[in-house]
């Protein structure tokens, strides 16, 4: 058996457009990195299959010897049962029902550990970035979506049906506006970058003035990405600062209500928005909460951006991955 | 020591009107029950001497040794720090960080253990009543306002500032009515039985007909028991039938919101308002839940009326007391 020191796992984040797979030492250092492309209208096997190659690719590089590599854990867009490591769904990558753990321990003749990628980037947030030593602590994520993940007892929590942490649809206005998953008014609805984008556009058609007049008309206004209305909401756009303050104001009374029923010591903000928008944005969400809770509650909690960047799921992959790894021997 | 078929605890309700106490065997059963007048007017000092005095008659009228009983559970209205057992604040008791604990061991000469009265009646459920063998669950319990207790892994969940469970200040509808905690939209504002009287006294003065028109129109309409809601409502009152769905709809707009973020496996729905209206209450809820979750979150999930009634409180009290002071021998 390897010396504890020369342990390695293998953390990869599986997403719709592309595969970044890296090896991680103890200690959270990336010591190589690979990135290929997901194709998608392939089909799952391909993708498995570029998964397994960008893995062995990494190793590689890596220099280290394969024995010393301990563990593959995998972040896939969807909801996962990280028992049997089937991915139930995930609508990024047309999957239904793909035993992602079967195929890859079959071609790596490695343990595979495969985990929800907004969970196990809560937990690379736990283990390596914002969220050191805390003990309970939430992770949202703020994209096209809004993700969540929970950290509860030092561990990440997965509820009865392994569906916990949906933070994204807490209902926040009964009355709002209709949400991709057909309620109305969850914080996706009001706070995602797709509700951002929607907000825009509704006032330019209205006639309302703003410098990304051009792009949120456009029929691919869904493309727009953060950094673009970023640059206009830090460069004072009026039409831009009123859409993202709501967004973010909304993101604030979701974070109130989850401060107010979990009492958590920490909220994690990650995810495109937030990465764009930086510290200003987050201040609003936790300026925004802290009028809606109470003092006890508030007190002390920190509501904090995230650290990682693109490498929280696969570091969170790849640590999950250790700690089953390792118990088990 | 006495044998373990030979311990005992007391559990106690104190209450803003009553004071509930009992001896507890280990399987729960309740074998002496001594009920006294909660003196607010009187000061802490009478309170925790009532308080005890109900210990000692409840342990003289059980007939047990009192060397078999091995410590006391408190169920208090408001925050504790279950470590001190101090009670920060309990506005029914006019109390203001009140030290429990240290007075009741000092005049009973027995371990004491403080709890917050819902977080108790929530462990109350989940050891004797509605959630046994549960790991996952969150205690509802609807009355004058709404407030809620969670156990997750087995265990009652405080949060990082011991203030967790704050289910009746989960903003669900943030252009909402105004909440007493200064908020709007919270739902205590839209579901406690607070709210369906002001529903009522508000259709009434509107000059809508109900079988409760002299009663809610009366000043004292806050004294509205949930019985007498409750009679209007079975007897078919339209009025009421309306204004009392209105309220259960949004009790499981709640629900929803935290099936989507904890998923746990059951909700156990207790208080005053559930026990008045029964099991058709509960069902109004579990089915406005079920239209706003995910079938994965909700398929499975256990919605249920809590199983205890008044004994809820002091059976958790005692069993949070047994585990505390079993462990520390």
């Amino acid at each position: 058996m390897a010396r504890k020191s020369e342990d390695y796992v293998v953390g990869v984040d599986l997403g719709g457009t592309k595969i970044l797979a890296g090896i991680v030492a103890r200690d959270g250092k990336i010591l190589a990195r690979v990135k290929a492309k997901t194709e998608v209208e392939a089909g799952y096997r391909r993708i498995i299959s570029t998964l397994a190659a960008s893995v062995n690719r990494a190793v590689t590089e890596s220099k280290i010897p394969r024995a010393h590599i301990r563990a593959v854990g995998v972040g896939v867009p969807g909801p996962v049962d990280p028992e049997t490591g089937v991915v139930k769904v995930a609508p990024n990558l047309r999957w239904k029902n793909v035993p992602v753990k079967k195929l890859l321990e079959k071609s790596l003749a490695l343990p595979v550990l495969v985990e929800n990628d907004v969970n196990a980037g809560t937990v690379g947030e736990h283990r390596f970035g914002a969220g050191v030593g805390v003990k309970n602590l939430v992770g949202i994520f703020v994209g096209t979506g809004i993700g969540g993940g929970l950290i509860i007892n030092g561990s990440l929590y997965h509820g009865f049906s392994k569906a916990a942490g949906e933070v994204g649809h807490m209902i926040i206005d009964v009355n709002g506006p209709r949400c991709g998953c057909g309620n109305k008014g969850c914080l996706e609805a009001l706070a995602s970058r797709s509700a951002i984008v929607r907000k825009l556009a509704a006032a330019v058609r209205k006639g309302s003035k703003t410098a990304l007049t051009a792009i949120v008309s456009d029929k691919n206004m869904r493309q727009v990405g953060s950094s673009v209305i970023a640059d206009a909401f830090l460069g004072g756009d009026k039409l831009t600062v009123k859409v993202v303050k709501r967004a973010a104001r909304y993101c604030g009374i979701g974070v109130a209500s989850i401060l107010n029923l979990l009492n958590p010591e920490m909220v994690v903000l990650g995810g495109g928005v937030v990465q764009a928008f930086g510290s200003e944005y987050v201040r609003l969400v936790a300026n925004a909460a802290r009028k809606r809770t109470f003092d006890v509650t508030f007190r002390g909690v920190r509501i904090v951006p995230a650290l990682l960047g693109d490498d929280a799921v696969l570091l969170g992959a790849a640590s999950l991955a250790r700690e089953k790894y390792e118990r088990r021997e």
